[in-house]
């Protein structure tokens, strides 16, 4: 930590990236870097491959972050919530941009691909962050207080994780009372559905059917009844997730009806390998989250992806 | 508070009770003062007309809990969480079942029928309780723990309503060091949903309507909808604060058909005042969260409560 502060204090000059596909975390820490090393004189640039997700546009400053790098070299780099150089983009040369990169990142599996690493396993990089700043005795703006709030928010579940410990509801707690309002960033970013995602999610788990023994839960969505709502490809996002919430419930599946085939979601909670199941339909995947993309009506899909799972888990 | 605290300093015995319906504040605070007695040697009862939802089965002792009297005389009655002493259930007498009736909740509306009334608008009679135990020196048990945790978390919304304040946050976190587990308790409460509560959320989506604007969004539950997917009123939790999740929307109603009328919750997201608009059809509550019982078929009270409504917020 007194690394990254030394070669924060020397340089003049800063870009800040996160993670391409940036999550509230990602944002957060990058915005607040950003107004931190602002507000000690420095001059700052921001980068994220991907565009900053409309619910995160409350973010204070959330308009300056790039999608593109204008060739300008920097003192310093620092990538946050990177677990490895390749999640900035695959192809920057992050030593090319900067004399020294700081890689400040939360991901258990980090490369420590930077010149310093600052890497803690705790909530999020908001959560380090706040202590670095708070050794830094730099002073909590409302802004910064407002960016690191929304971080460890996002990256916990909104406190549900089990990484939040009581030290991050403290720090929650101290960054509540330098400014951030708790239920206007809980609002921005939890309570601004569209009406077709919610529809959508409705339609979906009325439909819900089950196996016998309630392990396997499945919904099925046609392109007629998708379209009938005006529900997009994105408003599905998190819909398997929720179904595996229930109670019982071990394997999560979703078919969906697409132009080009009927994509297949799968999730699980604690023993099966959906990662096989998805791979033996053609798909891929990792052991808790898969898909696949498969040929036929949502019936025939239906029945032949129900007999692989059912081979595992009935 | 030194009232409280004489009266239960003096009392041998006491039914602590809670509201009909109960919620995870009702359920958790009447726990916490039940083990909280309990360890100060004193012989305690809890009450509650309507069985603890299963959600919150993993709270100590509530196996204890009662929904009648056995017509025995206590030394003290404390209600907690009950915002009028009709909530607790209509035919109790409270001023009959104890010497001294003390009256502990967070409602802005309360009615004060207690012989000593604890009256503090702060997020849930969890936090009130959080501090009249600490003023009593009361060591605070894990299972105490659990209790109000579990009552904060769940009357905040999970931290997220805007009566979350800093303070709320450091008393989360007190509770977390002496024991409540974060996740354990997010997990138990919003991860083990039951099959007929997601079905019941989904028919609930699925049939939302809203007003012209988008301001406005409604769901209407008939019993024979319930009824047919098995869906339990404990099921029903939290439905209504998923239609405010929606971009746009300002006020979200939920109409319920159960046998003794129809409840009608309300929710508002920044501007309208709902406690408002439920007083005005007889029923009561806080500011973003509020409700009433009416008589009427569906149709005659969604017509009723919408041109309520619409008064305020169209």
């Amino acid at each position: 930590m007194q690394e990254v502060i030394s070669a924060i204090r020397k340089a003049k000059s800063a870009i800040i990236l996160t993670h391409m596909d940036p999550d509230g975390d990602a944002i957060g820490s990058m915005i607040a870097v950003h107004l931190a090393l602002k507000e000690m004189g420095k001059r700052t640039s921001m980068y994220c491959k991907d565009p900053v997700p409309e619910m995160y546009n409350f973010l204070p400053e959330s308009g300056k972050v790039k999608d593109s790098l204008n060739g300008g070299k920097y003192d310093i780099a620092i990538a946050v919530d990177c677990g490895d150089s390749k999640r900035v983009e695959g192809g920057i040369d992050l030593k090319g941009l900067a004399g020294t990169v700081i890689n400040i990142d939360h991901h258990p599996d980090n490369t420590k691909f930077g010149d310093i690493n600052l890497i803690e396993k705790i909530s999020s990089v908001s959560e380090i962050l706040f202590k670095l700043f708070k050794k830094m005795r730099l002073k909590m703006s409302q802004d910064i207080a407002v960016c690191l709030y929304a971080g460890i928010m996002t990256d916990t579940g909104n406190f549900r994780y089990d990484y939040t410990t009581p030290e991050t509801l403290l720090i929650a707690a101290s960054l509540a009372k330098a400014g951030a309002e708790i239920s206007r960033i809980a609002m921005a970013v939890y309570e601004t559905k569209t009406l077709s995602s919610v529809r959508i999610l409705g339609a979906a788990m009325y439909r819900l059917e089950t196996s016998q023994s309630g392990h396997v839960a499945w919904t099925v969505l046609p392109k007629q009844l998708m379209d009938s709502l005006g529900a997009k490809s994105e408003d599905l996002t998190g819909l398997v997730d929720q179904i595996r919430t229930i109670k019982g419930v071990e394997v999560a599946i979703l078919f969906r009806e697409e132009d080009d085939g009927i994509k297949v979601n799968f999730r699980s909670k604690f023993k099966a390998n959906v990662s096989d199941i998805a791979k033996a339909l053609g798909g891929g995947g990792h052991i808790r989250a898969s898909g696949a993309i498969m040929q036929g009506t949502l019936e025939e899909v239906k029945e032949k992806v129900l007999a692989e799972v059912f081979k595992v888990i009935k």
